[in-house]
């Protein structure tokens, strides 16, 4: 079982991604790579105390910003710490790769580097969103294919139950549909068209779900296509923070309003906390010939250690060859 | 001025139509037509003092259910208080109709009972999300159309427009579509094919905007197809009200949490208000040969009085004439 980790990757690297690299091989005893500026990463690694034998660094001399056009990016900076740890994944060198690098250029790396399974359309990323019940809902496609057909809902449906089941530990994943409406035979073309393809698969089908219920925690998979996906996402993300904001200022705005917050500050953190998604590690790109995490832009050691967790589960669940055999059966 | 209102559509009808609609004649000294059941809505009038001339009550003897089919049921109950009326805006009886009942049989109504404008390839819904401005967000289409061509987003876009101007009285409102990134090229087919179109109108266009940037108040009209709208308007509702709940159940956990939830009891109560967006009148079906207002399910007659005036701001401003001139010079 080896990991690779692009430790150039994300607002905070690389820093975050040194620390959470220490933190697995602490907890998990795992095998990791690391790509990125050789002299950089040891002597952000030369900080701490563990057990070096678990850790190779690649030397990569070209990092993919966050500005850069993600195909281009891809195609002409073959060197990135990105592009090698991929290739590494392609190769079979390494099980799975994590990133908190520029999402797109991941994306299409995932695709043009590692490659898409045999019978997989299209891959999708699935982001999870935090919910009521204190858990978390995956969202699939959250945001990698914004034009879609019935296939591709299929074939999110039956890659993130399979994800849900070996990664997350659900015994038996609730699936749903992002619809305008619960009953059946509603909705636009693209979702009528699925619904019934998705009710014949094998998983647990509880048909549409309504955009207001996708946080309540009923169900742990919404298929929708990456346009609705990320109009999720986001909606809830600025709206879960706005919500916050404007209690904050009316709380500030009277004295006894004031007294109340100060009261109130601690809990209040905490659902801040509960509510920030990028909290919860990373996002895989379900559907590509190895394991492929998205760890998100801001993530701290502790979501990169998250992310790495996800790929060793990820690789130890067989999840790559579940779905060959899932599309092959189709 | 004439405006007729469905006596027996939404949750608190008849009590909160006719009080709506006594408030509305002495607030605007406007002529009402209210369509119902004669026995039930006389009964009801007969408790307030008001003008009795500006009122004219129009018997009617079916209602269209909220379990009713919208298409079968604008076509087989002909005598109901919503076709009637729909046929006086036809008529030219009436100059808007206003109505809290069934919401696909409305949308339904006007476009077979009212008609569309000539050029108007598809009318649209626009209800309004309140945003962190503690001003109003107009969708269009707030879902009426589940499957968009760019024609419709580009013609959305031109009617709220023009709504937005004679009935909200914004000088020069703000329009942006709904869109996964900000820049310029992003998006899906629908979108990337009407941004252009919709930049060449002559009207105050922003650009794209991001769902989490959708209640920030940093535009007054977002442009989407109604599957997409549908997404970001339950998504705000449903987020918001959960953001809420788990603040409720977070501070009466703990004794310090109840102390501050009771300093804080007014504040809260003022923000759940304010982002109840039921509390704002109607919605708009733009595009159609007439003023139909769609208001909320649970109206109450506060947002029934709303709703009317915007019938007759709807009216005053020409708006149907001005979507016309739109279309045709388009």
């Amino acid at each position: 079982m080896k990991i690779v980790l692009d430790g150039m990757g994300g607002d905070n690297a690389p820093i975050s991604t040194v620390k959470g690299a220490v933190d697995a091989i602490k907890e998990y005893s795992v095998d990791l790579i690391v790509t990125g500026d050789k002299e950089i990463l040891e002597k952000e690694f030369s900080k701490y105390e563990f057990d070096k034998s678990k850790l190779e660094i690649i030397h990569t001399t070209e990092v993919i910003e966050n500005e850069d056009k993600p195909v281009e990016a891809i195609r002409k900076k073959k060197d990135s710490s990105m592009v090698v740890g991929l290739r590494l994944v392609k190769e079979k060198k390494a099980d799975a790769f994590i990133s908190a690098g520029n999402t797109g250029a991941l994306l299409s790396g995932g695709v043009f580097v590692v490659g898409r399974i045999k019978g997989v359309d299209r891959p999708c990323l699935c982001p999870a969103l935090p919910n009521i019940k204190k858990s978390m809902t995956m969202i699939a496609d959250g945001g990698a294919n914004v034009d879609c057909k019935p296939i591709n809902l299929v074939q999110f449906a039956g890659m993130a139950n399979i994800y849900a089941k070996k990664v997350l530990g659900l015994e038996s994943p609730r699936v749903s549909i992002a619809n305008i409406g619960a009953e059946a035979g509603k909705g636009n073309d693209l979702v009528k068209k699925s619904y019934e393809e998705i009710s014949n698969l094998d998983l647990n089908f509880l048909g549409n779900i309504e955009a207001r219920d996708v946080i309540n925690g009923e169900t742990d998979i919404i298929v929708c296509d990456g346009f609705t996906g990320n109009m999720l996402l986001k909606s809830a993300e600025g709206v879960a923070m706005s919500v916050m904001k404007i209690i904050k200022e009316t709380l500030l705005s009277s004295t006894k309003g004031k007294i109340g917050a100060m009261l109130i500050k601690k809990d209040m953190q905490e659902i801040k906390s509960f509510m920030d998604y990028s909290e919860y590690g990373g996002a895989p790109l379900l559907g590509v010939n190895g394991g492929v995490i998205k760890a998100h832009g801001s993530s701290d050691a502790k979501a990169i250690k998250n992310a790495i967790n996800q790929g060793i589960k990820f690789s130890k669940g067989n999840v790559v060859e579940d779905i060959k055999n899932f599309v092959s059966e189709e």
